[in-house]
């Protein structure tokens, strides 16, 4: 069969580690299963700065589009920080995304046990907690146009607009209906219709669609409200949808509370090309180019890569194996690193992987 | 002395039966210190809209701005849900923040060792946290102008705007160094700057007024990021200031990580006119006419008010020890009931305050 072409994004900071580990397990697992991988290496963020002075280069993007599947490891750090907007490696992340139309970002958040001691949370509050965060990705806030600089009663404002259309919200409305069919049926919608207009669309076209879903059980809730519900009782969610900005607060508080920031990927699913997968972790500047970085979210990135953008779901289970195998044979990288287990690097991470 | 007006808005769901505490005690620590007050009642909410079909009347917008403070219960309910945007109590009560300028609203999230033991995060990670959120309250994506529906490509879109000015960012900033001055003059300001222009003014006012406040260490943090910190750790944080959207969201986090959202309060000040002091709560439709709610945080937010609104800080002083006297004696209200202390209902912790 013929190979699987993945255009592979190092990024900045511990992305290029990460990245190397990922790729020699992704690899192996595919030999084991008589599939093979051509990668194309393209670049972005910072170093795609640094290298073209754009963020998301013209080669990237043709790059990206003409493959099956796109893994990308992380962007940004403090070098770039005071670029001007349209250089920030932050910039070139959402050209990715919209350029790839990747409107539908799936962030599962699951308590992985061994690792519960890890988190702020209790452990009884944390026990089975397995929620998914359908963020829409390509639109609101983050696009709305009008927005920028400007004057009003003789002083500078500053001004950026949430919108979504109809069939933005529908298309997104039916990805988490759907995933929430492949769970346990309960899906949260989460706005602030009761301040936003923006919100109150959302909220009306959610529901139509939700007509279509009838096995799904569907709620809304305030954004505010969410907030504080996912830390009082994580686990009475299951699957949550909800606007760009909205999922980008949520699905990172989410993270935090599984106490495993490393361990969690992410995918970013098109309707009509490839998806992106990265880990919902940073660049971590602090600790890069220094063996220290946990390769476990990029390897399961891989796995939902395999599983949801190429279709060969037995090299991502071999994937995900490997994972649980080095974490029940004891060790640890250091940001999971736990008493009585041993800690190791990157890259001896990366072994132990092999050998699972 | 002339007696102190304040206006008094129950509004809705357990808002009565926790005025009626907070009032009687209110009036009897002030007879205590030789002050006298004259209560104007006003509807406001749900309770309004139902006598009126305005849920903030003129006649309660007069009777605000006639006053020396005005103490808010809490509005809302299922009842009024499927109203009319116009008609909704929450409707009003941004009427109410708008039409009195009430532009900073600060949220203190302290932990009560007590209490502590109702949170989801373990006693380690809570051990000392004691912050301050300040949110701006009459600008932003609440009240930005263009907002609403209008129609693109043919299809309905739903829109809202978020726009701050230099002045709206500076003085809310000015407050909120100047809190930061009262604490530990360490001041988070949290923003989206890497996606928002709205951000990115914010973030250059912040800094920019941050000159004048050479001895309060300023930091900047993104919003995703800060919804993470709030639980990996929150007591690295002192005083916050941000937006009326990232405020709403990272106010109930954070009030929610400290287990006793029954017990916060939190105050409305403008630079010109009545504050408006308030619980962190909701209106608790569910327990409402049941005399199970917990009062304390309408105390404490009565506290508040006479120590910044009415500048009598003796009887503020009186009230807190109340409070700290009633839960050192061992009863609870059912929200912050634990085993081994008595649970009792609203009332009997009116009189429980009252012998205090
Ligand atoms: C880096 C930033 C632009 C991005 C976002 O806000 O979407 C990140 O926080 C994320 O969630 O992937
Ligand atoms: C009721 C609602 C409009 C309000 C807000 O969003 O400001 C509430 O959540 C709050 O924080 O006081």
């Amino acid at each position: 069969c013929a190979a699987h072409r993945v255009t592979v994004l190092p990024g900045d900071g511990i992305g290029p580690e990460i990245t190397a580990v990922a790729l020699s397990v992704l690899e192996a697992a595919g030999q084991a299963e008589g599939e093979t991988f051509t990668f194309t290496e393209a670049l972005i963020g910072g170093a795609a700065y640094d290298a073209t002075g754009d963020p998301y280069p013209d080669a990237t993007y043709r790059a990206c589009a003409d493959s099956d599947a796109v893994l990308l490891a992380a962007i940004g750090g403090y070098k770039w920080d005071s670029l001007p907007s349209a250089s920030k490696p932050e910039t070139g992340l959402l050209r990715l995304r919209s350029s790839l139309n990747a409107f539908a970002n799936l962030r599962p958040a699951k308590v992985i046990p061994d690792l519960a001691d890890a988190s702020s949370l209790k452990r009884e509050v944390l026990e089975g907690v397995d929620l998914l965060i359908v963020r829409e990705l390509v639109g609101g806030i983050y696009f709305g146009q009008p927005r920028g600089f400007g004057e009003r009663d003789g002083e500078k404002v500053g001004f950026s607009t949430d919108i979504y259309s109809e069939s933005e919200v529908e298309r997104i409305a039916h990805v988490a209906f759907k995933a929430a069919r492949t769970r346990s049926r309960r899906l949260t919608s989460v706005d602030k219709a009761n301040v936003l207009e923006v919100s109150q669309l959302w909220r009306e076209v959610v529901t139509r669609v939700g007509a279509e879903y009838p096995d799904v059980e569907l709620s809304h809730m305030y954004v505010d409200n969410a907030a504080m519900q996912l830390i009082r009782n994580p686990r009475s969610f299951d699957t949550l949808v909800t606007s760009n900005l909205f999922g980008d607060i949520l699905s990172d508080e989410a993270a935090m509370l599984t106490g495993s920031l490393g361990m969690l990927p992410s995918a970013s699913i098109s309707n009509d090309g490839p998806g992106v997968f990265e880990p919902v972790h940073g660049s971590a500047p602090d600790i890069a180019g220094q063996d220290k970085a946990n390769p476990l979210a990029m390897v399961l990135s891989a796995a939902l890569m395999c599983r949801h953008g190429l279709g060969i779901p037995a090299v991502a289970g071999r994937l995900e194996a490997a994972v649980a195998a080095v974490l029940a044979s004891g060790v640890r990288t250091g940001d999971i690193a736990q008493p009585g287990k041993q800690t190791i690097g990157c890259k001896a991470m990366g072994r132990a992987l092999l050998e699972a």
